[in-house]
């Protein structure tokens, strides 16, 4: 049962699509007080309970023991002093053997959880203005919880089967002349691939909806030839515009009125990569069309994916900001001491004041004026809103490709999410498997993180570990820095094997689309740790480092360097699959308990549950290329069970039942 | 067996105490050569090879898979990005099926290991300016390796026995009046403590050589009443002296010619916390003559320990580098670009130039010039000299406290180390026990990891999780940062569970001092990797969460937030012990193999190997207050055995084959 309740005057919302009644009661379970930091929520913890939730965020699955914030930024690395990352979601379920409830907080501003961090038995969130709808939803498991919140904030976005594709790319090394490179090695090596994202280094200064000159020298022509290819190219959208006369995007705004200003009506401007930038108004609905317009001229070129970045808002400084650090600077003589050099090393804290230089950026919501800070979380999620509605005044029927950075529950309807600027870190590797769940019960299933690592220095065998782990996650993505080590997989003294491993990822496409579509469809959890289906075993609540995939598997990659194995907890009997490539596999049942899986660096294992088996295709050079024909069922094989299969033309956005059907498991 | 190749000129070393006769043939297992980085030394790696070694350094006990370099630096934090961190400790044990060899590269200058980062069949290690001597030992096992690298570069450092007991350290908030506070609240806790060690906020405007006035009004008095207390306080040195007439112990070194001068005769100078300083050149005789003189007035207050810090040296910036920030910061203006931003967050990093601003740092060794990135990585070493010098000017008979972040091979002779500047993270937690057996290996026995998290905000269960790793440590110090979270244990929701594993630490005293002893004198690691005790054990290769503790002992703590339990790997049958309070003993015996220990946030467990005891002292407030006869035998009781325990009186330099007895541990 869901129950809501209001607080304050809140902001229209955009996050539910169910209507509920507000109650008059007071919420149970949480003691409600105006305090100075905000309005505080507290509930006292059980021993026993849990914390799932929160989206994208660091730390475990359970979050209890920690404080988190939502208040979106762009703000790598993503280590473990952390509060906040790159989006906010505000929903968290407490689970213990008392109570079973989830709560979501909807507040587009400054939210704080303390979850056991100032007392480990209690809880308190904070809202900093007061301001916002709380929905409070009671059931028997976190399963149902979840599928209960789904329904109230809506079906989870679906992208067009491609997507599903291995996709390549790179920031600060892209061209038409590396991406043919790229695709001639991988061709070689029998590597398959479905796409190439292109960041801002592809665009003319860093400006959106542009190419660079001098590495895009024909864009049509490209984009049409890989087309013919089959390979589809994912242009960046960036939050910002050039503040610039001279850019047609930014003149047909400004004629449009489409840019946050200030109460007194002078645009906000901040800098940003392309330099002093305006900042679209996404929350207007005239600012959507006019996003939404932008993208016509990709669309008639033949593209259908894109992502959108630096949309938290980032904001690199202010127009005051460069003074005062510049003032700052100049006035330290030689009279110094340790906090003058504080002072100067702390130089990048001043280049941009929320207060000072962020006055004017103001939304225009329902004709009032709401200062950025009230509505922060917000921001990338409403710049997705008009990318869909872009997509869809080109063509209603069929889907997209979008992923974001920055998002908020309610965008997850339109959008997917990267899982932010991560580092080649192995304790990488291992965040980006929690996060999934978390992101799952926050809506986004559409979701990965950037393989091997974006930031910083990848190995073999981190990238190839990391690999054998995003094979299993909708959104796969290797993509990295300027400036860090090069990772295109054929770079590698390990490039067959990693090959490999992306071809067992084309075999098992006909297994992750059809588990996908029926969650999505169903509004259910995809990646679910242990705890959530063997609510029973007190064991299965502490495992952090495995997921449950679907109904019928369940993953546990390797994630140290050097390791040549790990440990596994089956919480029932089920089938280890291991493999190294498509055609390598090697079947062993197990019984439940513990048990240590010899893993070399080029083999994975995956994990059927006991009596479901999975299907499993031919390997294919692109996702179109899978065929149906070739399909196989692997687990446990026998007469009276059936896997359930979806698939469908994977563009359309009408979906049948008729996409069911039912795969008899005959041995 | 040891061989010794020479290149080119090597600086004199003070590494090693054996002298071994230079070969004539070219060393074996490595390729060498110059190349445009350095001279380099490769060798192909087998698949089985591990690497193991390189002292303080990040990732796991096994090196292999990455890229290190011995640079000293004071650059927190001390995530896998880093390659580099306070040390520089250039010795590493290849081990695998065909080959078991160590090779220390004696090179004081910048060194780099890439151990399978560019090809991970290939490890080459690169000297910078080529003049380095080569060490190469082969024998049977790591372990003898080991000895025999010890023997060659001397015992190590011993302390005196009170240094094994507690250490409260703080750096901000430090006075006479929150030591009074802080020994009351223990008191209450029952919480045994030995001692406080006292950061740069104790001095007067961080001077060396000074106490701060307001907060420490009457330091003689105040270490006497201590003293009397039995409460040992341990002050710092920090590297460098402020340049300033005023300040007498720069006089007297500028008097005595100490400090570290240009090939012009100009003394160098760049800023460090003090402000403006000069750096001792500790190279010289004289200048750690003045240094140990510096320490006497400590001494004759009843002073026995002390700690050095920033003497990597950390430099913040130089003179020119100021300007140079500056001037940049002026210089831009409104046309503002995606590089100039850049270049303004990276003002950090023009603070100090070294061929600019460190033209002038250079020593004096032997009557020549050395500039400091030619012999950098001594630095620390060559200060701990100089305090131990001043040790034994003071009293020749007794062992003193000396503990240092920097440090190189040589300097474990005369000093311990803390393991940097680390995080309240867990995965520094777990950093902490892997960096151990490096450590030991490279000859440093007495070292610990700032308990809790220096940076960052520790948890309850962080800090309780941690202490139940760090009383297994010798150097036991809870150390934290000015502005964030309090760390001293009262002030947790949890202390008095923190103070029940204090207790533990003192029942443990007995046994972990007589390891050290035992290990210290026979040239042996204390602590140790399962792979070095169990060499024919596949499955012992793996394990990087666990550790060897002497002869005896296996520890295993758990690393994760909200874990309830972890996975042990028992490479033989062993008595578990599990507690939470050295009078709740709770033991169990399991067999070779893998098992799931249940560990409350308030139990620790360890594990004693078969046939095997280890003395337990009845809990004590101080290490001198524990009483021998109350040690009861705790493990595998049986008649035919007895555990060999080293004892003596804590303090003489004379260290006695009669310190050595048999306790039966008859059941």
């Amino acid at each position: 049962m869901i129950r809501r309740y209001v607080y304050g005057q809140p902001w229209p919302s955009f996050s539910c699509v169910q209507e509920i009644c507000p109650e008059a009661e007071p919420m149970p379970y949480f003691h409600v007080q105006q305090a100075e930091k905000g309005l505080t929520f507290t509930t006292k913890l059980e021993k026993d309970e849990a914390i799932y939730g929160l989206g994208e965020n660091v730390r475990g699955i359970n979050k209890r023991g920690f404080v988190y914030r939502s208040y979106a930024v762009d703000d790598a690395p993503e280590t473990e002093s952390k509060s906040a990352l790159y989006a906010s979601h505000n929903f968290l379920v407490i689970k213990g053997g008392k109570r079973c409830f989830g709560v979501f907080f909807d507040d587009p501003s400054l939210f704080e959880f303390d979850l056991g961090f100032t007392d480990p038995e209690e809880a308190t969130m904070t809202s900093r203005y007061g301001k916002l709808n709380v929905y409070l939803i009671e059931n028997r498991s976190v399963i149902a919880v979840a599928k209960e919140f789904r329904q109230l904030t809506g079906r989870s976005y679906i992208p067009p089967k491609w997507a599903f594709g291995y996709i390549q790319s790179r920031f600060g090394d892209c061209s038409e002349e590396e991406i043919n490179r790229t695709l001639d090695e991988y061709r070689k090596l029998g590597l398959p691939i479905d796409s190439f994202c292109l960041d801002i280094d592809c665009l003319d200064e860093y400006q959106n909806f542009t190419w660079n000159p001098v590495t895009f020298p024909n864009p049509e022509q490209f984009v049409r030839e890989k087309q013919e290819e089959g390979i589809h190219l994912i242009p960046i959208v960036d939050a910002a515009i050039r503040k610039d006369d001279a850019n047609e995007d930014y003149r047909r705004g400004k004629e449009k009125d489409v840019f946050c200003k200030g109460p007194g009506g002078e645009e906000f401007a901040a800098y940003v990569w392309p330099g002093l930038c305006a900042f679209p108004d996404y929350f207007q609905e005239k600012t959507r069309k006019w996003l939404g317009d932008r993208l016509q001229r990709y669309l008639r070129m033949g593209i259908s994916g894109f992502w959108s970045d630096m949309n938290e808002p980032s904001v690199f400084a202010g127009q005051g900001g460069f003074r005062r650090a510049a003032e700052l600077a100049s006035a330290t003589d030689e009279n110094y001491s340790f906090l003058g050099f504080g002072r100067m090393m702390g130089i990048g804290q001043l280049l941009y004041d929320e207060k000072s230089d962020g006055k004017n950026f103001c939304h225009r919501i329902d004709d009032e004026l709401a200062e950025n800070p009230e509505v922060h979380n917000l921001y990338g999620g409403m710049m997705a809103f008009g990318m869909d509605e872009g997509f869809r005044m080109y063509n209603p029927d069929e889907r997209f490709l979008l992923f974001s950075r920055s998002s908020c529950i309610g965008s997850h309807r339109v959008s997917g999410v990267w899982l932010g600027d991560n580092h080649s870190w192995w304790s990488h590797l291992l965040m980006n498997l929690k996060m999934m769940p978390s992101m799952n019960l926050c809506g986004y299933l559409f979701a990965g993180a950037d393989i091997g690592g974006f930031n910083g220095d990848t190995t073999d065998e981190l990238m190839l570990r990391w690999l054998e782990l995003g094979i299993f996650f909708p959104l796969m993505r290797n993509h990295s820095c300027w400036g860090t080590r090069k990772q295109e997989l054929y770079r590698f003294r390990y490039s067959e094997k990693m090959a490999k491993i992306v071809q067992i990822r084309y075999s098992l496409i006909p297994y992750l689309y059809s588990e996908f579509m029926k969650a999505a469809l169903r509004d259910e959890c995809m990646y679910r740790p242990l705890a959530f289906d063997y609510p029973d075993d007190p064991r299965a609540a502490g495992i952090e480092d495995q997921l449950l995939l679907g109904q019928e598997c369940m993953i546990a990659p390797v994630y140290e360097q050097n390791a040549k194995g790990r440990m596994v907890y089956l919480p029932e009997d089920m089938l280890m699959i291991r493999m190294s490539s498509p055609d390598s596999m090697e079947e062993i049942c197990l019984a439940r308990g513990d048990h240590y899986i010899a893993l070399e660096t080029e083999q994975l294992a995956f994990f059927i549950r006991k009596n479901r088996a999975i299907p499993f295709a031919a390997p294919a050079d692109k996702v179109k290329n899978i065929e149906e024909s070739s399909i196989r069922m692997i687990g446990w094989l026998q007469e009276e069970y059936g896997y359930e299969y979806y698939n469908d033309d994977g563009i359309s956005r009408q979906i049948s039942q008729d996409n069911l059907k039912i795969i008899p498991c005959k041995p």
